[in-house]
């Protein structure tokens, strides 16, 4: 694994977890964790159990004893290494988004097909029962016809104007701000859910432009005083309209400044028979409305997806135990083993990676040009 | 008041509840109701108290001992009439969208004016105690700087594609679909908290492209026969970006074809200070989130807009024992009420009417031409 | 009517609401309005919309243009003005609880059924739409044999020990605390619901045992000082267990003092087949689970009961158009005039009041003696 | 640890998974499982992680290498192993309730006192963060004097007839039925929250009283065959009022015919300054109301307990990011094993077993005798 902080430490636990819930074809072994300072990621591979740490990640694809290379690192660098690592014949999991560009998306998708590995990206929330089973029972036509999607995803962690210029803020080391951050989540599980984006236009902004420089700021700073200001050069927000092949409409809006809403992930569907709504803060749950019920008993249901016969709940405790964000990591990496003992490249891979990122892309130039933007042009 | 079906079953109950729960300056008489349909109107004049009725709107304008013309008709007879009764003298409520066109909304607004008569549109969700008390805060600056409205209108009452070719459903008598009929609501709900609309950029979409013409589709389909197909050529579904002339960012969608969603009129707004949320289908509560909470105790708080320290609530029943969505309407007859008292025309009037119309228009425009258009245009 | 306060308020304007919504075979006529308080009356009178006022009850029952007697008076009186009213050929609408004693209540039986009126105690919540509904779905089987009821009644209006001691504090006047005031009302639910209780086991408690004397305390005051004390003498929270005659077991709880429940009237019935769950703050939902639906698809729907297909509701707004607490008191009075017409007395009417009463002493008894009490014995 | 069903993989997890969350000062190794069938023990053994197992638990408690038995066995060998472990020097985890009677469970407190060994019970629910962020609140006095707590545990996994019968539904290896099992954790929750029980007034019931034997019954139905039916001799449900030793009145419920409820463990307290709610289907969420909040804006927050602010929330994820059932068991082994490294037992331990074995004998019999029982008699 390259990379150590909180997507490494998400990723560690899942590998470590995955063997006691899951009978997968092959068990992943933590073998080594890469990150450029030394004592952190020393620190890191004492505590999520890696059996070694360098703090060189090209050593890492020379190994023989790695089979599959996991990227966690800021966005910048994920091209260069999964390359990399395809090329040395490394299976690689690469956080989301999957790059900076459509064309770095591209060469990445070319490099794993040419060297024939396994890839797969980190989009984790598809891996939640719930949305699993939503997207069963769409794909059982139990909503029919497929009319819209309104999704989104709401955070407030940098509404306070103090909070430092962190990594996450600057353009060149995250390609967007809440676009390709977050927007890029609700992205794939409407890609997941109802297909491909056709069509769409869209709108930025960025309310708080300056922000202090300083410790927390880690490499964008190292060189400045507290108090100095930094410009912020990505969005805080970003909200655009969709069309999908399939005829549906999309509504989709991201933001780090809706108060209130820590980790405001959901999404409502409505469809010719039926209609599903989704939200990340109580994520074991389904509401399902089905438009051939009962007349004086039509309403949603919510359904907690704990129970056998929703999928990957079967592995964990009995109905109504519920489980948590980890555990949509857990599902993902069970899928990733399996398919590498199978040599297939589970969804989401690298080329739903690019037709996210083509969708991103689409929405930047939509908003440049103030008109419509053709996903596929 | 001219019309009598559903808008003027409320309005109608609205004058009578009105004495009973407010000491206004002025009590409303129901004098007479006009509608073409001879039969129709009388029951309606009997049912809903009225002392007689008449078959031509246009002797109610001419009497002496009516001062108020309440138009409750389709859309397309709004400005005639309005203009007719302002000329008369009369003052006048209009249900909303005020009229057609922005052309249309320009000359009643000459007319009241002109004729110095008192005007409001009947945009009654402002009146909910919970939307009123949103308001105060607002307005009180607790919420601080605003960045984002989501607002979203969602029905479901002609998903079925054998429901009949209504008049809701003709572009010649009701100027457009879910986007005047309801996105007006919510468009006029986002003004009254937020503002003026700046620029937009939208959709729309037609599901169901065909429907029956039949009985109910009433003087549309006088001649046809049953089994006979008419066109549909307004919107099921439209939906809007915005921007606000104070800065913040707007995303809104209104539509028919939302399985589950009887009448889901919502918004959440999120600024600087704090978040709101509400919802009609339960409309008493409004849901707040104050970023300066106590930390560790910080979560949207439920509250129950019954008390006497909610606006209107204390003329109804004691905290706890919620109203509906009548009382919406009787909130904003008192209004009305005291305005004609006072020769001055409460919030929303004609003026607001026309700056809706002038946002609907702005997003057919963007519809039609791709692009974001300024609403001042 | 006898008594103009909230209650009077409440029943008035249900009086005057009904012929707009209801079709009955007979329309309430408001004559007479009667009170102690010659100027609270007569300004009441007014408000309401009743054609007389009266400072003595007794002229009311001798009069012959009145028909049916509304009392809404404190409960020490109820009896008299029942028994009075009944012996001159009255028919009678009581406020709950029917009495202060079974005895009491036995008396008002006998005397309403020996002259022949028509008679009903005003237990307004079982005429929610979704409690008429719930009501259907158990005679109709949807739920099978019934194991349980959960109910609870939360208010917290006197939680303030400054509070002064109004009258509903005072057993000579008001007979019990929560347990008659509220806790009346969940019974009456429940015999509405499940039928007879069999035997209860109960609990009382008073937390602030002296309030306030002073204006708001009313007759009880009248000759005393701000500053002086008096004996809260009622129970402010009673909880009882109870058996049915069919089987199933109830837990029940009344309190005054359950902070931030501002009218918290709820309760939860599980069956064999299904389940419900319905809340007053939120009056228009019934939650519904049924056994049998699909594996995977098992969870409660939330049913807005606005619809055509849901008892009274039909009568009022579209679907997803809510009503409120007052529109409980118009459901019951169609039901009276109906009852009034056809010479039968609606349930619940002074049986009920009776059976209602008969808990209420089983309770108080069992309080007593620390045991289960028999609610025949 | 001897046992190796649900709660042998729920310890299992917990002890593996801790280091990673929590710096404790001890880490778990986990040496060996006990269980009477080999291969499931031998199977459960490689699934979960240890070293090795063994088919007689008396092996495990003579072992130098071990230091602490886990007991996770059905209810009626409890005494007997964990005396046996005791008296050997090793500290012991048992799962609830902690024995079969009172006299047990003092014979478990002396012995362990005796052998001076580090104890605790299984009560895991106290480890939910917002349950003790609910502990925090109160001990901090900010919900005042406590009035009331009402708390339910409903599930609904028996209600099939045809469900067999299980070693949970036997008195001569469980004890009780939905009392001791599930009213016992709704009980242990109170009594961290509130304090000692006083005295209390029950009820039980069994619904379906005899039940198929099978494979299903494990040792129970070892000789019969298929279509045998036998006696279900505990309750399905159980109820009961209680007094606290500080003023406050309880409401209890448990069963597991409540349809729809998959593990319905809830509560809600009221004080003199605040009010809370807990539901363990939504566990990260703590309701909280504060009666001092600004007139108009009290109502009750929902506080997603996932921020540092919160107690053991910090050690996961970032705020809004959800953690499930088995974070409450890591949670409590966290505390184990710091208990372990000072010498000294945190709460739940063997004494509050103790406490709650007496509550739940009082219950029994109040239910025997129908009358109030003293909790300390």
């Amino acid at each position: 694994m390259i990379g150590h902080k909180f997507m490494g430490k998400a990723h560690s636990h899942a590998y470590r977890d995955l063997p006691y819930f899951f009978d997968t074809s092959l068990t992943p072994v933590l073998q080594t964790i890469a990150g450029r300072d030394e004592k952190g990621v020393e620190a890191a591979a004492r505590k999520m159990g890696w059996a070694s740490y360098d703090t060189d990640w090209r050593s890492l694809i020379e190994r023989d004893d790695i089979d599959l290379i996991d990227i966690v690192t800021p966005n910048h660098v994920h091209a260069e290494m999964a390359i990399a690592a395809a090329e040395a014949g490394k299976h690689v999991l690469c956080e989301k988004p999957l790059a900076m560009t459509v064309e770095q998306a591209k060469r990445m998708v070319e490099a794993v097909k040419k060297a024939g590995v396994v890839h797969m990206v980190c989009h984790n929330y598809r891996y939640a029962p719930a949305v699993q089973f939503a997207k069963k029972l769409i794909d059982e036509g139990r909503l029919g016809k497929i009319y819209h999607i309104r999704a989104q995803y709401l955070q407030d962690w940098i509404m306070d104007p103090t909070f430092p210029l962190v990594w996450r803020l600057r353009k060149e080391v995250t390609g967007s701000g809440a676009l390709g951050d977050i927007a890029a989540h609700i992205l794939d599980l409407s890609r997941f859910l109802l297909g491909e984006f056709k069509e769409v236009v869209g709108m930025m902004e960025t309310f708080i432009k300056e922000r202090p420089l300083g410790e927390m700021s880690g490499g964008l700073s190292a060189s400045v005083k507290n108090g100095q200001m930094g410009e912020v050069n990505v969005d805080d927000a970003s909200a655009f309209l969709a069309r999908f092949e399939n005829g549906a409409i999309g509504v989709f809006e991201a933001t780090r400044f809706a108060g209130g809403n820590r980790n405001g992930n959901r999404f409502e569907i409505n469809g010719e028979k039926g209609s599903i709504r989704w939200d990340m803060e109580n994520m074991n749950n389904l509401q399902v409305y089905l438009v051939d019920d009962e007349p004086g008993l039509q309403g949603f249901r919510t359904i907690n997806c704990t129970e056998e016969h929703h999928p990957y709940a079967g592995a964990y405790w009995p109905a109504g135990h519920i489980i948590g964000y980890e555990h949509t990591f857990i599902n993902l990496m069970a899928e990733l083993m399996n398919g590498i003992a199978k040599g297939s490249s589970p969804s989401p891979n690298f080329e739903d990676g690019l037709k996210n990122q083509m969708v991103l892309e689409a929405v930047e130039r939509s908003v440049q040009t103030g008109k419509w933007v053709s996903v596929s042009s």
